[in-house]
């Protein structure tokens, strides 16, 4: 039911980033509120939250493909976040955007870089 | 020192894909031996076997880059041995590509199950 | 309702291509279920199904995108492919290559293009 | 003739974005007017206005194709404001970006509905 | 005037690769006259034959760019072949391919060996 | 041994960005002091400093890379600072940047003629 994909959606979105989640549907009201439902019902609620993967795990992909792709800076912090707040260290952050030099070349892994000193110093541990 | 970087390279490789440690140089000894050394001591010797993250984290997201990218079909199916062969299972590596569905889009999620389809065949678990 | 979902995806999915329409969930049943369901479900039944815009532009737009990122060759000739099926002629698909070309440079275009010959010679009008 | 393809791309120019037809010669004449000439004789002149597709098709393919690239976002408002300048409304645009989640991924959707939010908020319709 | 773009496109691309030069017209003719048209005036009679950079520089720089997309395998082996038409080494290449590791990652890296191993077993020194 | 490839490395990093070989590691001292060593060591002493193409030629490999790939702005314009300090003329790097658009789509030329004015300004020769 579509109810228990908004909820469980709304469930994971909440413990990567709770003020998206807070916010995502107010901010999207006016301009593209089919967006917001899909994000959190498809995203969160189909993919993000089904087992075989913890959301820890899942959210330390995230910032290697969008470190990777490195289209998306602002995703990409939204995602550190996401991978402090469901249980990664900072050191573990840094080992995936070394790993991005090696696999996505050294330019993306400094904007990665880059990504990661903004959130970390808003976020001091 | 040189030799250990190496030796750790080949060390770590060889986790990843004995079949690749095995034949690297070999393969390049009259191509170009320097991106085998070079493979070996940095790739492997310098950030995949560095303490902070296990190998077998880093290879899923090695699947996780790979695929975002969509650009190195040959060096994904490597890696999804390498998850394999490092200790992540078929039902994991699968979770992976739905979130590449997410994050960089159905086409590359379909590019990388195709990767998947066939490593799986030729490593029945 | 999840069945609406299914069935309007369904519906979408055959006028893009009957044949995968017609054997998705069968190719999919023992590697990966969940990924023909999202498939049928959010891709063709919560987007490309939506109002707004016709099917026909929908592909065009496929070929467009797929063509510029120029990752995903199996899928840019089913959708262009689609784009035939949906009503796009092969003029209207050659134009959009030589856009590809301005947006996304010549390489990437000269690849649509011997993607679209492939199509055009099964296919033909 | 030059000047023929001269004309015909100032005109394609001046209905996608009047502003930056009045103003890219002068803009570029110091630094790079090649650059101008070719973007005006051969991306207008030649391409973007051909027949077989018309101009309204050619800005949302801009629009999709930027989209999914996800690197160029000033060009994407442009083609954006192109679109609607060209006839297409803003909720054509939005389905559009709904598609590149699909076909790019949630990150791309989400940069080019940041655009998109820049480009209406100036241009209310 | 366009005779001299033509003129000045072909006496280049058969620098470049004289095999493409003598077929790409034939080729074309039947499914897309007017790429083969702008692939001549265009990249090779407005661009690639441009004073202020030497076609043997260029032809490098085109392999540096296709390696680092990746996403253009054949029209990498193409501008592999043109770097050596117009002058470069094998060794001078394979600097660029290791270039391309540092900056665009080492599977990337690892397809423009492929590419360059494919076309200097056909085109031995 | 490693000193040797720190010391390479900073001579290299030294003629292409004196400013960046003064304080990356400063800069990265509390942060990742081991993205500096490997920026050091390997990109600059083990792949930059290699014979076989001079330095002035890998600036201006790096600019059509990093102009191609459109994701890596403040890293395209430390280029186009190395390409100017390795010998290289503006005029010679608007000539690259014309060809990214051919061979990577004139969005992307557009952002890299961008990042080329903001450092011609500051850098006026």
């Amino acid at each position: 039911m579509n109810e228990d994909r908004f909820e469980r959606g709304m469930n994971a979105l909440r413990e990567v980033d709770p003020y998206v989640a807070d916010n995502i549907q107010e901010t999207l009201k006016d301009l593209f509120p089919a967006m917001a439902k899909v994000t959190i019902e498809f995203v969160y609620g189909d993919v993000m939250s089904r087992d075989g993967l913890d959301l820890r795990t899942r959210e330390l992909l995230n910032v290697a493909m969008l470190g990777a792709m490195g289209t998306v800076p602002e995703q990409l912090e939204m995602h550190i976040k996401g991978a402090l707040n469901t249980g990664s260290t900072q050191a573990q952050i840094l080992e995936v955007i070394l790993q991005i030099a090696v696999y996505a070349g050294f330019p993306a892994a400094f904007n990665a870089l880059g990504s990661a000193r903004k959130v970390f110093e808003l976020h001091s541990e």
